[in-house]
């Protein structure tokens, strides 16, 4: 885990930055916007540690989390209009956010002994569910139920590296092309356009 | 609760379907649709685990849960057409299962020492909770809040399985007792278009 | 606790009612208000002990909670024209509830070897998230990330109670003085329309 803990607090630094400037872009307070911050960066995570039962949650007893997400509203503030046009490197940071957190939650779950297929939906929630919770408060449909392949990127990286566990267990490398596949996919889906067909009703 | 477990599953069953169909009709894609099913279906019984304490949650380590809700929710996307017409059979489907999730959720608090009013409130979170986490990620009003005595029945059910409970420990049946009224009285409710009267400001 | 826990039961009442209020300006019924009523009241302080891990929750095995719940929505209903026009009373009385619930929850979260920072962020938790669920549940953005110094008052007030805790440990009335300010911080913004200035892009 130690090697993986510098990682997760990049992906809580991306996360929370994608979180403050969704707040600022609903004409919220600078405090407003860092609450958002807040939510969008630890909520996935915490709502998968709720749902396995382990308590303390990682950021109660671990003030990094808390100084690192400070430091990253911070920073979006200061610096937001130069952020928001940035737009494609937001979506390469958001999608190595969203790939990281998707490997490391499946790798939590299936520590805790929950079965691959659990494991996987456990993975999807640490990686997304935040952005969700960031689009509920902010009273719109949540965007991972819309964009390009975003949450499907994540169950299907994180049944490769499921597949990868059973059958090759001694591998090395298997979180990482888990990760690959994610990106890989996900950053496609965007170039591209790909997406789901929308349902329509009476069709 | 071996005898429980089916029920369980056909009611998370009729949950995921009737979730499926709502994000169907939020033009959602496919797989936006399938996480509001599921959010639907085990919203509920999870939130009721959660403030009970009772953890690992009961579709953690049970498989069946998941399954269930991917059969259900492709079973509604494929006939979704076809379902939304059966309005009537719909009702009645749903109906039986907030009876019996709002029993069940009852009767596993109270094993757990709660006492008998917070049993049936635990009872209608059980129930109706995973329609409000729908509605609010659909950005709607929650229907529970609005629509004919739903959960309201829901904790007159309860309310008559607790005195069941309380002062004819020995009787057979309370269950089906508590289950039956929250159906006629639901059904009664809809049927006949009964519902409190709408608070109105200013009168 | 014993000293405090009078004081809880009253936060929890004016709680009560500001969410039924909230409901029945919202066209709900009154069994819906009474729904967001309870949200309201316990949502905070639930969500602080499920980030906690303190399990059961304070509201599960103790029923003064439901009671005063269900006796405060009772009289919000049925005096609801005359408690609305109180608006100054009002925001009197939130104002005592958040300023307790923060100091009571950044206390709690201390006990249990929080450190400070994340403490004070658990005392605001506590203090403002039954409002954010009411709003969100009401489909309207978090009145608590945009009115006057709302959040900010309390985690100002909780890091004076903090700082006290730390520098001078053995002085009386620490808790007091935390109070005090955020009930001042509020009350002055209220006043003066104090706020921090909206984030617009742009600019």
């Amino acid at each position: 885990m130690d090697f993986v803990y510098p990682f997760d607090l990049v992906g809580t630094f991306f996360f929370a930055m994608s979180g403050t400037l969704a707040g600022a872009k609903k004409q919220l307070d600078a405090f407003g916007a860092l609450v958002i911050g807040f939510i969008t960066a630890i909520g996935g995570g915490t709502l998968r540690d709720i749902l396995l039962g382990k308590f303390p949650l990682f950021w109660i007893h671990n003030m990094h989390y808390v100084l690192i997400i400070l430091l990253s509203a911070g920073i979006s503030l200061l610096f937001r209009q130069r952020l928001q046009q940035l737009r494609k490197t937001f979506h390469l940071f958001d999608t190595l956010g969203i790939a990281l957190f998707a490997i490391l939650g499946t790798q939590k779950a299936l520590v805790m002994g929950v079965p691959p297929l659990v494991a996987a939906f456990l993975g999807m929630t640490s990686a997304v569910m935040g952005g969700l919770l960031r689009d509920v408060i902010c009273n719109e449909i949540p965007l991972i139920l819309r964009a390009e392949l975003y949450a499907t990127s994540c169950l299907v990286g994180s049944g490769v590296f499921l597949g990868l566990v059973y059958y090759f267990p001694s591998m090395p490398g298997k979180a990482l092309i888990g990760f690959s596949c994610i990106v890989a996919i996900r950053l496609l889906a965007i170039k591209y356009g790909l997406r789901f067909p929308q349902l329509r009703d009476g069709k």
